[in-house]
């Protein structure tokens, strides 16, 4: 492969990631030539004539020349892509997704060669908006930002370096986890909130007085929500996914909000204020560790 | 009372609320005089030297001037305080507080006379941060902001009006809802959601991996649990206060949650798409009506 910066990069799906990661790597790697594919003519169009990707084509116009190619779809469309993928790429090419779960995209690499899952290095940047598409896209969504890469054993270490290097081009800062690891750690940190988030809307749009309560919710309910306002494709793609380590963490959440529901209605502020104080510390301590200047 | 740009107001507790209220009244009603009143003497001192409060002194100093009282404390306290600030206001000062549950502060009311109750009226401002203090204070904390007052039937109109126009002053947009709505809906809209946020704190903290899991966190756990940074003091309070309407929107959401838990299990993409685009239009809605230029 050539060095990335003079590479041929072909990314499908212009979406929120897909177009972030066009406008990063136009940006900061302006000689690399861009090549975009994407189902939807119009986000096509506008990253044309944005001058964000350099070309377009059908799949096989798109794959061919690329030494790099990057999976920016939903989970299982990466999952069902990869046989085509793998038939249409040369041979030394590198691939990567963006998946935010690995089981099912790696459960499809197994059905490819050994020689195309050496050369696919699985990836997951943890950044996002709850906003989706090409037009919620920026050059700025990686800056500072975690990329999770979940190298396999059976890896070349020349694929995992240029997927790195992709990932800090745009800005992002790279750690390794193994896959299984992934899996269970982002149905905690990521899965779980928004499945947090749907139920609280859910909750609130059935009141009888769901009027009021919107009239009446404020900035608490904007934040704790937010994340309902995600692609709801793409959602219900990773719930379906990875519901095993879902309905993991959701059993330990519905046995923790019973727990705290039984303080509340015994009406003991002491437990109360202690448990508040210690969950306040931790998550002080995780914006100060992890999220100031990243954000 | 008089005209109340010019009148005197006293403030006990100048934390994030009532250090924001003389803030915002310092810049909209200049000639008002501004007396606080806190525990807190160096947050008293620094109100003082920044000429956001105009004098301090014992209670009775602070209390028998004023034309109006507000109690800007935690809900307790508030309820607590109420026979004192009863036994040393004048017979026509006017009364509001800021709690964010109403049934102790009405019950506290219901052992003061009538006259004196009168001239209180309940309010909540729909605005907070999960910073306290008076450092954390600012003036434009309430612009644009939602105020609730819980007027009673024993309320006479001119108090009504004084702490509406007090609000109105302070950029805050005023609504009315009787207590037994509010400390419903906020146990739906504010109260729940506070407690889900430490519930995931507590989850996640309590993980095997945990020192990995905030490592991998990213921008959506940090939206879902801001409220557990909350004053752990103020919510303790709020939850103990509010407990029966608490437990019933818990009681609420667990049994969605469960319900939801069911969906993943199933690996029922369909069922999940359809309920997040519809707990996605609800949210967005939301936010359009009720938040756009607002925050």
């Amino acid at each position: 492969m050539p060095n990335l910066s003079h590479s041929t990069i072909a990314i499908l799906g212009i979406g929120l990631i897909g177009g972030s990661i066009a406008k990063a790597l136009k940006e900061n790697a302006p000689r690399a030539t861009l090549i975009g594919y994407d189902i939807k003519e119009e986000a096509l169009e506008l990253a044309l004539a944005e001058g964000v990707i350099d070309r377009t084509g059908d799949l096989k116009k798109c794959l061919e020349p690329a030494d790099i190619v990057i999976l920016a779809l939903p989970p299982i469309l990466i999952a069902k892509m990869i046989p085509t993928v793998c038939a249409l790429i040369n041979e030394t090419a590198v691939i990567t997704d963006v998946a935010s779960v690995k089981n099912i995209i790696s459960d499809s690499l197994k059905e490819t060669p050994e020689d195309f899952q050496a050369r696919f290095v699985l990836g997951h940047p943890i950044a996002g908006s709850e906003r989706s598409g090409y037009t919620a896209s920026n050059k700025a969504l990686f800056y500072n930002r975690k990329v999770i890469l979940s190298a396999s054993d059976l890896n070349i270490e020349s694929s995992i370096s240029a997927v790195r290097e992709l990932w800090q081009l745009a800005g992002a800062k790279v750690l390794e986890l193994d896959r299984k690891s992934h899996d269970k750690i982002l149905a905690a940190t990521s899965h779980l909130p928004h499945l947090l988030a749907y139920a609280l809307v859910e909750v609130l749009a059935e009141q009888e007085e769901a009027d009021d309560i919107f009239l009446y919710a404020a900035g608490g309910f904007a934040d704790v929500s937010r994340l309902a306002s995600s692609d709801p494709g793409m959602w219900s793609d990773i719930f379906v996914s990875n519901a095993a380590e879902t309905d993991r963490a959701l059993d330990f959440y519905i046995k923790k909000l019973i727990e705290l529901k039984e303080i509340v209605k015994a009406e003991n502020r002491l437990e109360l204020l202690g448990r508040f104080k210690a969950a306040k510390s931790v998550r002080d301590s995780f914006i100060q560790k992890h999220f100031k200047n990243g954000d």
